[in-house]
């Protein structure tokens, strides 16, 4: 059965997504949807971007990635659909589908402009309903990706925030928190061990210090907050049964360093 | 595959809708159930009656139309299902299919009287899970919908509010704010060019003054509200890249005026 | 077609469910997911069991059920698979099950250890995506409980609060507040009805007296108090067309007595 995930800054209060899935189910009854996620910030493509490239691998092979985080809807930004190897993606080509796409091989880039899979008549402020999402499902019934418009050679860049190496420090920010207040940090698994290797270390952030990674929340005291290396494989910062953004006062932006002793 | 669209204000921070598509999926494992919405204000007909008329026509032929927005539930207000010639609608009879039937051809009304297809035992809070939900089910396996109950001539009526056309003023009022604070009217598109035909026009709301319909946010500078024609078809007033409810301090009922001049 | 429900405390802010529904349809891409609930307080195992409890029965036979709220995520705590004669349930071993099998007849207990069905890199964050979510799945398919891992003789105990009765009266307190305000408590009809038997009673809470039970919200005045039995099967305090844990000031735990005239 064939997947369509969909990714959006359209909450759960209107009718928004249920009425894509509508669009959706009207071309292809028996398409798999899968809501990845509806709670993005409005407007925030830095956010569905981050959520994307820590999401789509998990989704069955030929999964359709339909990502509606659109603040120049109706303007004159291209919408897109790029094929890799496993995927397809459907967006507004406003870079959200840039971090997703930086380690996978794009096989082909269309910009959408064949009007035939638009609804009519087409609103000026909803083409997750109008276009998005009868492309996405054509895509899914199988269509080939050339008939929904011209080539194009690149996407839209957008960068999220990175880490920054220097000779005896490691820096980076919060860039995501989680509903139980978990700060997760741009600096991931990989560069940290890197840059630590077998030295001591310590963690600054929100005007704390930790001099250790737990493996789990468990090791913690209650109500001290903790470094572990979370499920998107990048560095958070916890506290243990407690919320980590309200006992901090951190936020989105937050600096993190990592000094070596 | 047939499908049950759901449109209720329980909620998702309980299992209501939870259970109620458990009850689905025991009559009908095989259907497909989409979430329309579940985050109708407590108790608000007029709300789930808009969202209603703005979604049902984007689902497939044959949609089961599941509505329990139900203030009465447990006294004597009747439960109904209408057909119509693409869709079916289940909800209690307080008005709240009324709006989106307004412009269908009504094949049959139905009173749900049938205690053989509810849920035993019956409880007086929950009509959603041990009454429409399973009638819902039916349904979409190819019930007769007369086996339900006895046949009734009309529903009940609600009027939402309308636009009032004046020999030079049309006159509406805020009935829908959505996530992202855009400000929806009860003037639709056609009432509007209607009346201003070929006339300049001001578009008078919470102190502002508008002149111009816009064909896309992006046209507007930023923090400038503007008027827009919206996925529902109606007038709505936005702020670019803002919250429009929250810069005009507007809220449901705030009147609109169109003036030509 | 065989059905997976899924309750945690995710919340939807996050890419979390979306996720675990991923890999659940990565490994089946035939199953129907049911989002029974996501919004249980972050931790709060007793809200997981208390929902779990009052809604495992309406799904279809056959059912797996996954619950994931689980403060001792990579720690030692167990992780296990249940069989009952319908249905099979997975969860961290920390009572969460408990008061849902209380009733049940189970028929086999397993420690899931076999790490073939975990995705690898194993985080220490997030075990309904790398351990719970696969297994939910490759039960679906029919996998034989055996191979996930050793057999156990018990799962953790967690007791719910319980009514308690004296001679002349029956105390219990609030357990659960819906989405409506409505108050519902841990006294059911039958402890209720056995209590009361033919006597007049008097029902205090909040510092408000009532002496009867409602058939339906609509049989209460506005802005009065009513006691009903709700949808769970419990004794709940509801104001009509209003929100009774404001109304009265209550919140879980606030007591409720019963007391025979």
């Amino acid at each position: 059965m064939q997947c369509i995930s969909l990714l959006t800054d359209f909450g759960l209060q209107d009718n928004f997504v249920g009425v894509m899935k509508a669009v959706i189910l009207k071309i292809n009854p028996r398409v798999e949807i899968v809501d990845l996620c509806h709670q993005v910030k409005p407007q925030d493509i830095f956010e569905a971007a981050f959520l994307l490239k820590g999401s789509f691998r998990y989704f069955p092979k030929g999964t359709v990635h339909l990502v509606v985080v659109d603040p120049g809807v109706g303007s004159k930004r291209k919408k897109i659909v790029v094929k890799t190897r496993d995927y397809y993606f459907v967006a507004p080509d406003n870079g959200v589908l840039c971090p997703a796409l930086a380690d996978e091989q794009i096989q082909k880039i269309i910009e959408i402009t064949n009007e035939k899979y638009f609804l009519k008549p087409l609103s000026h402020t909803f083409h997750g309903r109008d276009i998005f999402a009868p492309v996405a499902s054509h895509l899914s019934l199988g269509k080939r990706i050339e008939v929904f418009g011209k080539r194009l050679n690149s996407i839209r860049q957008l960068d999220l925030p990175t880490a920054r190496r220097m000779k005896d420090k490691l820096t980076g920010e919060v860039i995501y928190i989680d509903r139980f207040g978990n700060l997760i940090t741009n600096i991931n698994e990989d560069e940290f061990r890197d840059f630590v290797a077998n030295s001591n270390f310590k963690i600054y952030i929100a005007g704390k210090e930790l001099n250790k990674i737990s493996r789990s929340y468990q090791e913690a005291e209650k109500n001290r907050p903790l470094a572990i290396f979370g499920s998107f494989g990048n560095l958070e910062i916890s506290v243990r049964e407690a919320n980590a953004r309200q006992f901090l006062s951190a936020d989105k932006g937050t600096p993190i360093q990592i000094v070596k002793k």
